[in-house]
């Protein structure tokens, strides 16, 4: 493991003229930090602990990345897998889907091994090792190559390295990630697994108590967890690195420490990044998610089948438009954006005192140094590019104007028949020699398609690329041949054979794409300028910008003296932050909530949905601890990503289980805050409580407390 | 009453030349007409049906407009009048709010005339008189005026003849409808009522029973009607004319009338109009729509009070986003573009035959000819504006971006003392003397403003604002003055006293608006860009548009030989056709639906919201004829405003209630459709065998069936 600190000092000689401004200051528990650059000095002095190298790497063996876009840990010896109910509901609506029985609405427990269910598509992985490749993959890119050769060369050495590491046979596999913007890559060496049993889910409505109304919202009632296991040769995983459990949960003021896979942070942007997402970027994605959002919701309520088939659909949208409201108004606050503005401006400043000072430099370094001043105003202008495009890149490259899973199999049967036709150098990156197992096993997974839902969502975006170009537009023109938008899908759906397995099959190892389909003729039809508006995007949009934000994050780096993390980037991250109440307009909001407080919110409600209990919480009311922590808050440093990452104390020991931010941690996408953006876990004393008494799965709260 | 046959032979003389071109059938039943003048032809030719002078005569002044935006009917000799819950639920919602009773949910029965509970500014009009007033309004538009000034005068004309007409004293109320887009202008007077009073209403629930999934679909189960008394000097009113009600009720193939007011359509639009529709105005719209529906269904699920709060709002929400979604789908169908397309190519084809004929002209009937000719190329021009226009005009003069009852109401006092410093003719046409009663009583109407509901939408606008005109817009940064939309929401909520009537008094009596109220300031700061674009498009939108559609107008009508109808404008019109089923996916609809199927389809979506049933519908089922037909489609040519339109048989006798269309038939907004529309309607059987046995209202059943 190398240390990250180090590689930022790259113009050390500069550091001199630097002593005289004073060092920016971290916010109180800020930090999303790499595991091979922890907060030791914080966690030190704030807090007196010194975390060895052994619990740290404990902890990060014992941490799960769901590929499906969750965090998870293991928590017990035979492979078992705690990650939140919501992230593993992918999952649980396709067991479903196979086995024609709801269980994310009945929940699911299995009584014994042979009862686990195989998730049909599942992949876990766990981070084993991380190695700086920044030199490597920076001497693959000569200064004198144009933006798109750059761009070329260096996807050439990553996949080159991932290749260098990735082991198929032994469940090996390596991703370079890229951090700092591009100031820095890592390659990371992954042991992956693909056959995930589910264990425990409870009720959808227990896990997701209070349904889109209370997301984002405290004090929270939601047993949000499930569990699974990893599975090797047919037999459960002997996990080498889990994580022991605490009986006696969290107290209010105890420094605990979450560890996950924080999704995606904004807040080494430039001051232009943050207004072309606060006038164009948030504000078009709003406007597409409550598109959305209004034509599931109505569509669900027309029938119980409807609202099954797009429940999952329908709650990644509200949470994502929750999400984006709250980072919106953190963007539309004067306050942030001055705070924003004072950092650029001490950057700014920063660069030209290092500009300025008389030292000698070496042309590398003075190159360095313009190049940083310059980079403000190449993101700036990369901006408009952006905002042009936005609208175009989504609808075609982003197939937001062909809303289905069927579009989304045909251009991938098409592409990918296309590009194997190719040299591996010139195949685009997710075609990559390395990204073709789990390629193959998203393609041939026996999912079925919803051929209604299908035309419906289809349908509708077909409209709003209709209306966005203007219906005479002569690709919409040829889009729609002639139909109307709702016509063109049922055409579509019912004509193409991509929800066939066997055809998808059969197109995947001939690698060919017939245009006798006619969704993959739609796929083709619409291929070249899809590819053009990426081409766009990825040379005039994304390369210039990860060299500025590059140029700029060492600056940054070197003038916090290393001190720093990366934005998040679906990486293991480290946080960290005591259990803590806050103020809300004038009232103290208390750390903990309890089963009782449950019972009186789902009264207070009229126990209607979403607020309405499940039959057994009802049932076993009597017999609950109703004292028992439910959920708790802490301050720790998360976002989208993190949920299911496992909170544990100083000793290692599982307290909580992060499921999700309160309203006023939206914000932290851009700003950490910590007076009142709070992290929300559920208490593991309400986990092992649930499964004894309401669930009587004893068995399971014995092994994750370690008495089996 | 002067029949409006003539007036558009103004240039009989052309018409040798047109009859090679074989005039255009109207489809079957279509046509909203004007109540002077009916379709005679058509119901002889296929009815042969004749209605009498009388015959049409009483059902005109039985109907009645709401003035919120209904239908409805008297149907008791003591001034009893019937519409739907859903036109009388904002009068419901406002007794509710008074009274602290939730009658919208509940439900409400009047024992006595002295239970009947006054609605605080609900006004009623029935139709006396019409006169075409086209002459004058025209002889004051002088052919050398600029824009402005022919919009002026026109104005002052229209304001001198309604205040000839006009008596507040007798309630008597003048109206000059604009009608074929300024073809014609036709002086309405009406008889206005203000004494209301309400008498009965079912259940929110069993009215809108299938909530937002259920409408505008079909089979539907609603009982959507409630019941008003009209006063006169404190006494139930002795109504001159009234509907007689059917104990028979309608029949399969039955001939039946609608009589009411369809609010708006765009029958008459060019294709460019129609294109600006399609790839502007609807979008943005829906965009809108979309955008405040997820916010109110989001904060309504928080609590029982939120959902009271801005259910009647949501509601009328989610209505229009149906509509308008249909209407779109009806835009972006190639065939009915094809079939537009058409018709206007025959137009233009019949003003050049026209303008080819050898005949000699006037000086005048040339430049009429000349004028619509150009009057296509003058309407695609106007679009182009209109498009450019359409953000801001919505956000600032349609008040978008400052979303609340208390700005509306502070913009109402600010141009109200503004506008009553001028002469009169130079006053906003809504602060002309003949509408300041009604506005007066709706500013002092003693509504309570909901300081939560007002921040959220309040919130949720100015972001619109900001992010639309982008976060640094000067006009942005002058009305958030520093502030996050949340934080100028909540001062400008919490800060402003426009929600009290006695300030509300106080400023209209002495025609000030102190700007030490931030709402007020608000107004004013907005107020002259708000002012500016609402000139620009009375200007250079509405006025060209008027003057070209009415060229257009006139010519449509001498080629279809005055065998036509406008446009909808919220006047009263009568439409026509039989009661008939339709065929949807190759299955049979039946036009009736039945008790019995209320209850089954209650019981397949388990009994839950929105299709649980009241309590007395679950106690009173055994009691019930469960056959008694429900509701019923017929091809009535209707729109929305239409809604609460008596449906009476051949004999005047009400037979059902109008009080939705079917989603196929949301296309009526641009071109007839009688395969699939229909216009849904609840039994006149069913209303009377719900209010004796659910309701245990033998009394009113007895008073509509003139039993008392």
């Amino acid at each position: 493991m190398t240390s990250l600190r180090y590689r930022f000092l790259a113009v050390p000689i500069l550091l001199v003229g630097f002593l005289m401004t004073p060092p920016q200051l971290l916010q109180a528990d800020e930090g999303m930090w790499l595991y091979n650059a922890p907060p030791l000095k914080q966690l030190k002095d704030k807090y007196g602990f010194e975390p060895s190298k052994e619990w740290l790497d404990h902890l990060q063996k014992s941490s799960v990345r769901f590929n499906s876009g969750g965090s998870g840990s293991f928590v017990g010896k035979h492979g078992l897998v705690m990650t939140n109910h919501h992230v593993g509901a992918d999952d649980l609506q396709k067991i479903s889907d196979i086995k024609k029985i709801d269980y994310l609405k009945l929940g699911f427990e299995a009584k014994t091994n042979a009862d686990e269910l195989k998730c049909p598509d599942l992949e876990l992985n766990v981070l084993q090792e991380i190695k700086d490749v920044t030199a490597d993959v920076n001497a693959a890119v000569k200064p004198d190559l144009s933006a798109a050769d750059a761009f070329k060369a260096r996807q050439q050495k990553i996949e080159e390295l991932q290749k260098g590491v990735a082991d198929e046979k032994k469940g090996i596999r390596g991703d370079v990630v890229t951090l700092f913007a591009g100031g820095a890559y890592h390659l990371y060496t992954f042991k992956k697994y693909t056959d995930i049993r589910l264990v425990f889910a409870p009720e959808k409505q227990i896990a997701f108590f209070g349904g889109d109304p209370d997301n984002f919202e405290y004090p929270r009632f939601d047993l949000d967890v499930c569990f699974f296991r990893v599975y090797e040769n047919d037999k459960p995983l002997a996990s080498e690195h889990y994580l022991k459990w605490s009986d006696a949960g969290a107290k209010d003021n105890e420094l605990t420490f979450v560890s996950g896979h924080p999704g995606r942070t904004n807040r080494q942007n430039t001051v232009a990044e943050l207004e072309y997402l606060r006038d164009h970027g948030y504000p078009y994605l709003l406007q597409r998610l409550a598109r959305l959002e209004v034509l599931l919701n109505s569509w669900s309520q027309r029938s119980e089948s409807n609202r099954k088939k797009c429940e999952e659909d329908l709650f990644g949208i509200q949470n994502s438009r929750k999400a984006r409201i709250g980072g919106l108004q953190g963007l539309l606050d004067p306050k942030i954006m001055a705070r924003k503005k004072e950092e650029e401006a001490r950057l700014k400043q920063f660069i030209q005192m290092q500009i300025n000072n008389r030292k000698a430099k070496t042309p590398e370094e003075t190159a360095e140094l313009n190049a940083a001043l310059a980079a403000f105003d190449v993101i700036a202008k990369v901006q408009k590019i952006r905002s042009a495009n936005l609208k175009m890149s989504t609808l075609l490259e982003g197939g937001g104007a062909f809303n289905s899973t069927a579009f989304g199999v045909a251009r991938i049967l098409l592409r990918y028949a296309d590009e194997m036709k190719k040299e591996p150098k010139d195949r685009l990156p997710e075609f990559g020699s390395t990204r073709l197992p789990s390629l193959e096993r998203q393609l041939l997974s026996p999912v079925p398609i919803e051929a209604g839902y299908e035309i419906l969502i289809l349908a509708d975006s077909l409209s709003t690329l209709a209306t966005t170009l203007g219906a005479d537009d002569p690709l919409v023109l040829q889009v729609l041949g002639g139909k109307s938008p709702r016509e063109r899908a049922y055409d579509l759906i019912s004509g193409t054979k991509v929800a066939d397995l066997e055809f998808r099959k059969k197109c995947f190892t001939a690698k060919e794409a017939p245009n006798s389909d006619p969704m993959i003729a739609l796929a083709r039809l619409v291929d070249e300028p899809s590819r053009a508006i990426r081409k766009i995007l990825e040379t005039e949009v994304d390369e210039p910008k990860r060299q500025a934000s590059s140029a700029l994050a060492k600056m940054r780096a070197v003038m916090d003296a290393g001190n720093t993390y990366p934005d998040a980037t679906f990486t293991l991250r480290l946080s960290y932050g005591p259990v803590k109440g806050y103020k809300e307009d004038g009232k103290d909001v208390p750390a903990f909530t309890t089963f009782d407080g449950l019972y009186k919110r789902s009264a207070e409600q009229g126990n209607k949905y979403p607020f309405e209990l499940p039959k057994r919480w009802e049932d076993k009311k009597q017999s609950l601890d109703l004292s028992t922590p439910f959920n708790f808050v802490s301050t720790a440093d998360i976002i989208g990503g993190n949920s299911g990452s496992p909170v544990v104390n100083t000793q290692g020991e599982v307290v909580g289980l992060i499921f999700d931010g309160n309203i006023q941690s939206l914000v932290l996408d851009f700003v950490y805050e910590g007076e009142v953006s709070r992290a929300l876990s559920v208490d593991s004393r309400a986990i092992v409580e649930a499964l004894r008494k309401v669930y009587d799965a004893g068995w399971l709260a014995d092994e994750i407390q370690g008495k089996k």
